[in-house]
């Protein structure tokens, strides 16, 4: 295994988490990334949606009978209870469910503790439980769905830090997840510092157009622009 | 390809506004249609459901590295672009996607588009990206999912004005697509004037028995109505 | 068919509904039940989702165009109408559709009839129409989605007061049915007393450990408790 | 639940056996049926396919932890073992197992007790078990999977003889099933003289068709037919 | 619509038939395309499985009660029948069937017509109907299952000749559609004849590099080969 | 992680092997574990498909386009290609591809050489490429399908001998896999001697019981056997 690269500079997190999921998928696309939106995953409070965070990674795998059982809550080495006491300040926990909603990956008691120890969000492509608690908590908490269950019903928790997949995706510890109301992108971490800064750029242009639409241009030569419409774009940007 | 029929008279149209999804489908039940309601969609906005409008369709196939690449937006034959500036006013624009719910069928910015142009309704069988602006235009925009990647990501335009599939239901040029908060259902155009003029009647009828199963009575005999609750929905009729 | 056992006394169900139905599934659990909990269901109303009641059971098979006709509703025999008029007061119908969703189990007026009776609540694992007029009524509905066609277009009534499936679990009539907005669970009826009995403090119990949570105790140690853990509860509890 | 009615004549069944699984959807298809062929379904052996037989039917729910154990297999009135035993002679057994293939439905001493009883099919929507063995006992066996795990592991045998789902398609007790290496059909029970002798007809004239499209005609005109085609169908059979 | 391009040359198609569809995916991969196969299509006859042709395409939609009538057949512009018969000599007949299994495509009588006429293979991403009476053919004819039903059960025939999806990889007219045992991949039009170069290439270092596995040889070194193995394999070539 | 277990003794995988996968999950159930069958998985020649082996794993996550390229195919590290050459002889390679089959999680040269060098079986429950090849090398290999393109094209390899999902059930590095005809059974490590004998036992009094049924006995007593039959196996025994 690779060892976890070191986290983007704050700037670069903050960047990121002003940026729309949309917009960060479509310069990830122009490097030629198809598949990097955790499809089906929604927040649990959409007004708690926005956060920017490196990847802490959880892995689970189907529960059997002999080792899923209540007992290992009680062990500190168990991946799960691990994860919530180890995964550090201003991570994002992300979890691979195996895309399982029968049961909940975690519950609202494991996800307080992660907030009061401030990692920044909780992605799991399963279920999660006590989910009208966790909506009170103005977390950033996604999810395939709600399921009342423990995890020890179906999941069995095997690893952490360990690439996984998510929703359909490849996560790889240290790669920066981001949320909003729509849902969960993964920018490969290699990629944070120039995405965070074409993204920036790309919503700039992308608000001159919304105006350009409200006014009743046509999107051909508006979106993508003409030499025109970048001329306008130019005078725009320096009223700004 | 058969012509596009003209669309139903305004009245017609309004009357269809004005009666819910499920009246309509109870109205084509009855002529023989078990397959007109687009399982699955929802509005992004619930606030914002209701319309009535002639399909303008537009199909996708699955991309192919080739020629789904950005390029295309620029080109103005490309279906996807060309939908937007040349669905008429008063129609809605019906998106077949196949199901696939990995990347946006549109977004707000081709969507704000349609608003400005006095397209009625957006409808998808797929996801739609940017679903949080979306949801603030207050605009009749129907998916199956929210999803942040731009159409090209897993979706290539392939043709406009053709029948198409959309949620598993046939939909041809023309016929009426009506939505409410439930959901979307298509009357075909030849039917609309007289499952409009029944479904008016429908709703009519359906108020009087919500008022007399508050007031105790028994679905038996009331709904399906006998003879005394006919009367009495006659008297109810005279005096409302 | 074995005979419907009487129902628990209203104080079990009082307990019962005030407990989250991932308190039960945990007490459930510990009794080796894994597969308790409805997986996918939601309410139509989450402000209107908590109830307990014994299961009161009706059975769908797929729709064929002999029989499933309109004809079927003037019929009193015909299981989804007698359902309505037959289901007893305090009770919960629960209906096997199948995971059907492309037509809703039932519509408003028929759920208005329960509401009016007293019936406590409506589980399908198929659809619901008319789901706008469902939301604004307060009452408890849980489905897997909204269609707005009639039943007969896909389902027709075979069974009441049988075994069935709902949502991937076994239902008995008489299991006791708990909802809250995460969802609905079924606790075997020979269960009840005891379940609602262990739940209530296993819910006492954890409102102590979300203290300490909050006051920012680990999770080793805390949940599941260490010795110091249960003393200290053991004074909480003197207090309270 | 009505009466199982009587079988067809043995002339009846004779005749539905004799004909292909494809002509009877089309001679159903004609009255109305379009939902009528068991998707999905494959016989274990191919060479043992052939049947025409009245349903006698079997319903699972899903299995749950208390009452799905080994001890349910010495209980005679359990419906699963009490098909075995009770099936008449020359009927099909057909199991509604919801679609389930984790677990067979059946194992290979039932399939060969049935088989020394004289029933004619055994027909599941699941999976079957020990199907190396089936394969070899040259019985008409179908299903939708092979699965080694006896069915207790998730189902639970609820009810004999009454109107079943099987591979999404409604059973009454009575229908006539029938079998070829295509898959299952169900023939409604009053419709079995006709479509049996409407059926021999249709077989008839395809073969015809086969033979003129063989010589190299085209189907414009051959298939359906036009009246030189229908001309030449007739001094054919007077030849025949 | 694009005009469909000219084949390739004979050689060129022979060539592609002589290799598997494997390689020709390898080929792919390397020039960029990641979705090239058609995945869960087999063949009826695994022994008749070989060709490669020229895609000429039909596309379905759902069936409507209005329109998914037997009068169709006898519709020469209906274009699943007039596929039939103008689809050319040499080319591959591809359906979308939009994957529903429900109903045949098509049946035993059409298919004899395509062999008689000269075409190639038939591909479809639904089901085939009569595949005994196909897999008696000896004819390429690739499915994603079996069912008894006429394709108007569920389907109806929009459009001839334009792009459509198929088993979820997109098809344009005129591409070049190959089969083996193992399925069916679609080569784009301007790759046929490198990838056929290519192709025959790969392939003759691939039997050289299965001697080297029966001798012992490691994968490392071999596949991929080192220095050593590729003048192993010069030697090997001037030998054969 | 824990140490992977020794294996058993090979007198316990002879006979393990020897019984058949339905035999072995009723052992299971009896000791409480009901998902232990790999479901959907079959042999790509059903006459090879016998095997008793230790677990050797292998896990992939989804592709992404930066590092699942061509280029691993040479990096011994890769863990794919190092667990062709480093799975012990004797072991069963098995594959969690979190069933995606649109790619071969291997081909046929990689299985030649674990063929070559003693490897005794491979499972995946996702693709395998060059079936029709494999299915000529009588190797015990088990898949959920077959795809054409290589794995880089979906998956990418991630981990060596860790936990993993396998069609839905857990399998930890060391557990013991047997396959036949009807698919594969995983029995945990230390429940493989135990489960070796009792497995032998119960298939002799099976082969008792079909010779019962055979001479027509009733299920009912025979199967489970009452006194009077448990006599007459004894005799049977002795006999034997």
């Amino acid at each position: 295994m690779t060892e976890t690269p070191k986290p983007p500079a704050a700037a670069v997190l903050d960047a990121l988490k002003n940026v729309s999921t949309a917009t960060l998928t479509t310069q990830l696309f122009k490097r030629g990334f198809r598949n990097t939106f955790l499809t089906g995953l929604a927040p649990v409070n959409a007004e708690a949606a926005h956060f920017a965070a490196p990847a802490y990674t959880l892995r689970y795998i189907p529960a059997r009978e002999d080792v899923a059982v209540p007992d290992v809550w009680a062990d500190h080495e168990y991946p799960q209870r691990k994860a919530i006491e180890s995964a550090p300040e201003g991570c994002a926990l992300v979890i691979d469910s195996m895309g399982d909603v029968r049961s909940g990956s975690v519950g609202d008691i494991l996800i307080k503790r992660l907030q009061v120890r401030g990692v920044a969000a909780l992605i799991t492509d399963g279920a999660l439980r006590d989910t009208p608690a966790i909506h009170a908590m103005n977390y950033p908490a996604f999810c395939a769905g709600a399921a009342a269950p423990a995890s020890v019903a179906t999941l069995y928790a095997a690893d952490l830090q360990v690439p996984i997949a998510c929703a359909g995706v490849a996560i790889f510890p240290g790669d920066i997840m981001v949320g909003d109301a729509e849902g969960v992108v993964v920018v490969p971490r290699r990629l944070a510092d120039e995405v965070a800064r074409d993204a920036g750029e790309q919503e700039r242009f992308e608000r001159f157009v919304h105006e350009r639409i409200e006014q009743g241009h046509s999107t051909f030569g508006t979106y993508p622009p003409n030499d025109e419409t970048l001329a306008a774009y130019e005078t725009w940007s320096e009223k700004e």
